[in-house]
């Protein structure tokens, strides 16, 4: 039995909740750290990815899982800047599953450091699917407004961390970053918050050191 | 049995089609043309609805839904302009029903021309469930990028009506008007395509304009 066999049982033997514990003692048993984006569409996941990628050339290994409902377009985004990724195509359903990640990793490599799942574009259903993460990363983007979290509480009470994206954008709009890290610290106060844009680079340093220290205390913990 | 009991047991008796086609005949007969809007978070339709109020006051009658998961935000945006408005929550769910407008319905005036019901942010979900609209729009924001209609497809190749919102911040941006506009129109030729900004006014006329004909259109089919 291959080790691609023993997942495909689990999908039909275990709940995702059964799955996702499955998935997290395997990466935790390569010391790989598995971080799950979740957002909006367009929030900018996969533009902070391809950033990500860049920074983190030659400093770390990191594979990706694309998760949409059609198209393989953010997984080819993510392959033309050298890092190997897999697509998975929901073919409607609104949010990834542990069983669907479980049917990827026996392909991923063993010997990475870090393993970004990026979630379909939604701010509500991801959130209620543990997909083995060590780390969970949820994505509000400027544009979206600062009234967000309280709208959509789950993604924001679920998340280890929050990415308020697209920063380059505020001189344009009337978003209120206290407002929107108030709010979210409210509803979640574990919450780390970090201000980002992926295309003007601020706030991408201190959110990739924070990355590094995670991957060293989860994985020492497990 | 009041008009509101016949809801409730229609929600206990019908599945959704069946109530969405309840609803519709019922506004139907009121002369109620319905617009279902539908969007990711932050897309702007709270904001066109406020611009839109603002813009129809005094040339026609209209109220509003609002669906959200949490808050009565939205709905007091709305009453903030004068324009009756009834806010459901659906407490984690990901879009609205039609059943769940139609606990609602006996409280809306029956002389009013338009109702608007601003859907729960989520380009994914709400698109599989008809409201007895007569009209359902899709927005897409600049923000979000103009690859999303193959990403995000049953919102686009179900909806009458596509507006690119936020068209004041295409300087800012790289979003293809063009390109977003032919992908969407691959997926539904039929879809009738307005650039806006609620914001800055553009194209708002012309997407008022085409309400009223719609409007007429619709209710001398029915």
């Amino acid at each position: 039995m291959t080790k691609k066999d023993v997942f495909v049982l689990q999908d039909i033997l275990l709940s995702n909740a059964q799955t996702a514990a499955a998935i997290r003692r395997e990466l935790e048993s390569r010391h790989i750290l598995a971080v799950n984006l979740l957002s909006s569409p367009g929030a900018g996941k996969t533009t902070l990815l391809e950033a990500m990628a860049d920074r983190l050339r030659g400093k770390a290994r990191i594979a990706v899982i694309e998760g949409d409902i059609e198209t393989e377009r953010d997984a080819e985004r993510i392959r033309a800047k050298g890092v190997p990724a897999w697509q998975i195509t929901t073919g409607g359903a609104c949010h990834l599953e542990a069983k669907m990640i479980g049917k990827v990793l026996p392909d991923i490599p063993t010997d990475i450091d870090f393993l970004f799942i990026e979630n379909v574009g939604n701010l509500v259903c991801p959130a209620g699917y543990d997909l083995g993460e060590g780390l969970r990363v949820v994505l509000l983007s400027t544009p979206e407004g600062d009234d967000k979290p309280k709208k959509y509480p789950k993604a924001f009470t679920t998340a280890d961390v929050l990415l308020l994206s697209k920063s380059d954008l505020r001189p344009h709009l009337p978003f209120d970053v206290e407002k929107a890290k108030a709010e979210a610290l409210s509803l979640n106060p574990k919450l780390r918050v970090f201000v980002i844009s992926s295309v003007a680079g601020e706030g991408l340093e201190e959110w990739i050191d924070f990355l590094f220290q995670a991957r060293q205390e989860i994985l020492s913990r497990a």
